[in-house]
């Protein structure tokens, strides 16, 4: 390691990620300044204690957290004041050409935490946002590699565990992993937009979760799926030729279930939540009656029963105040978590 | 009410639906028979407690719970035998072509649960599983009447609350609200299958949630959608015409942005999980360290703090032992459970 990161911190851009940062920032001691071409931002994520307005003078490192479609004239801004620049932006590549002929581009390395995209504002912010998430850290060719080092502890001192990779690696990932599922999603919400009710109330869990990410903010979507849309058209492309060939052979078993077996060999690579491998395991389904407490015993019973939980999903009757809450663990934990909720007297079902 | 259901009902198919009928209808009362083509299934849903092995005398109702592709012809067996028949099979209109030429078709309705498709076997079944489930009771034009009103008693029994809907309308429904999300979730899916585990590595619970249903079984997913290729096929053309649309629009911000506010549309037009309109509830985040009975404590503390919570996700960070807490509660609970958890000390982040 060359360069510490020491502060003081610029972070333009006082959302929902820059006040996380200089929250973050802030906690860890160092001194950051806020700047916003809204000044209600910047006083209120003052207040919130992530840092104190800009006082224009050069900062160890400055922070570029504004709406896509305004970074690269922000960090062309920054790199001209001497200090080293990053920004947290979704889409690496467009902002990269629009930097590199910059005489001081070496101190630019751009960066994207994988976190907190459906809120917005500093009210939305967190110190915690970016604890434990994943921060792509990327350096172009002519980036210097004490920047590199700084950008590095910027996204550590937040909490974040950085992967280090080239703008188009990047921008190639997050077209797979976070815009392609976006544009997917909305796809399927718009089928169901001018649905009839009757219709809707059969919707169960699954179009739930397919299209929960198609509420986010449509004109940030847009910004974000504009800066990578040489990338997003080859994998729409490869969708459209999957689409036509499911069309083809919706009626073919062998056809069909070549593509099925593909869905789920990808759902199965996704990583597990601590970023490993994914923990083998299995659900345990326990009535719960929908009232405050109820759940609180059930989990103290389960924490008691020594089974450490993986995750909880509380899925309320329509219509009745039972809820069927599904306890995950890990697959070894299952059959003794059972044996201690049903001599607890819980209706626990497989 | 011009008929009521008494029993004995024969279930056909042990498996994971079969069985979780004979639990419920067993847990009020009725006399249940089983069969199964695999005498194992038999012996393990009568061990559960779900009823005995079939007689093979006539029963008052028989319920076909057999895989897609065995439908028609149990529904045609079990006709003959002069029985009401039901079956609980994703897709309808199929069905109907394949019986509705059998002498006594009007003593068949059929019928769909919507309730647990990703566990299999009579060992997955559930007394529960159909506990506030929307069931979508589908007669046709030559329906009896009385058998309409037994299955639509069998569906209550066990707990579900009935949606009345033509064959044709529920295939239609489905293929919107399931078969659908299913296929692009796949398709999504698939386009994970083949890459690299950097690129995976920066998943986030968006892609998570997009793509957990492709998960399910193959070919139990290809008979469902082969049985209705025809609705699917249409929509699948929608869905391809918007997807060329978008296409063509990725970096005009217009275009682009109107498909997204369709996907914001559609994806607020799901009902709540109460069935109703959805509640405006907002999230609360708490850091809890990742050990059994941190979450219970909190949980009690939500649950003293007299907040009712509407869901709860828990997000372990990765590599690391704390894990960020999503409590879902009414807009208007939020800011007073805030206030409660930290009075707790818990580390409360909006």
């Amino acid at each position: 390691m060359n360069s510490s990161l020491t502060g003081p911190i610029e972070v333009v851009g006082a959302g929902l990620l820059g006040t996380s940062v200089g929250l973050a920032l802030s906690r860890a001691g160092i001194e950051v300044w806020l700047r916003d071409h809204n000044p209600d931002n910047v006083r209120t994520a003052a207040g919130l204690g992530a840092g104190v307005p800009s006082p224009g003078r050069k900062a160890q490192l400055v922070v570029v957290a504004v709406p896509p479609d305004r970074i690269s004239e922000q960090v062309r801004l920054a790199l001209d004041t001497g200090a080293m620049v990053t920004d947290v932006g979704s889409v690496k590549g467009s902002i990269l050409s629009s930097v590199e002929d910059h005489p001081h581009a070496a101190r630019y390395v751009g960066s994207h935490p994988m976190a907190g995209s459906e809120r917005s504002g500093p009210l939305a912010a967190s110190v915690a946002l970016f604890d434990g998430r994943p921060w792509a850290i990327t350096p172009h060719a002519s980036s210097d590699p004490d920047v590199v080092d700084v950008v590095t502890q910027l996204a550590t001192t937040c909490g974040a565990v950085t992967k280090v990779m080239s703008p188009h690696d990047h921008d190639v990932a997050v077209a797979r992993i976070s815009h392609l599922p976006h544009l997917m999603a909305a796809l399927v919400a718009a089928q169901l937009s001018d649905a009839e009710a009757s219709q809707l109330a059969l919707s169960g869990q699954g179009v739930r979760d397919v299209t929960r990410i198609a509420a986010g903010e449509p004109r940030l979507w847009q910004q974000i799926v504009a800066g990578n849309a040489a990338t997003l058209r080859q994998l729409l492309l490869d969708v459209r030729g999957d689409l036509d060939g499911l069309i083809d052979v919706l009626e073919d078993p062998s056809g069909l279930t070549a593509l099925l077996e593909r869905g789920v060999r990808g759902a199965r690579a996704i990583p597990g939540k601590h970023g490993g491998p994914a923990l083998a395991t299995t659900s345990v389904y326990v009535s719960v009656p929908d009232n405050p407490g109820e759940l609180a015993r059930l989990l103290a019973d389960v924490g008691a029963s020594g089974a450490n939980l993986e995750d909880l999903h509380i899925d309320h009757d329509p219509g009745r105040p039972v809820g069927l809450v599904e306890v995950v663990v890990a697959l070894e934990a299952a059959e003794g978590l059972r044996e201690a909720l049903v001599s607890k007297n819980w209706v626990v079902h497989r």
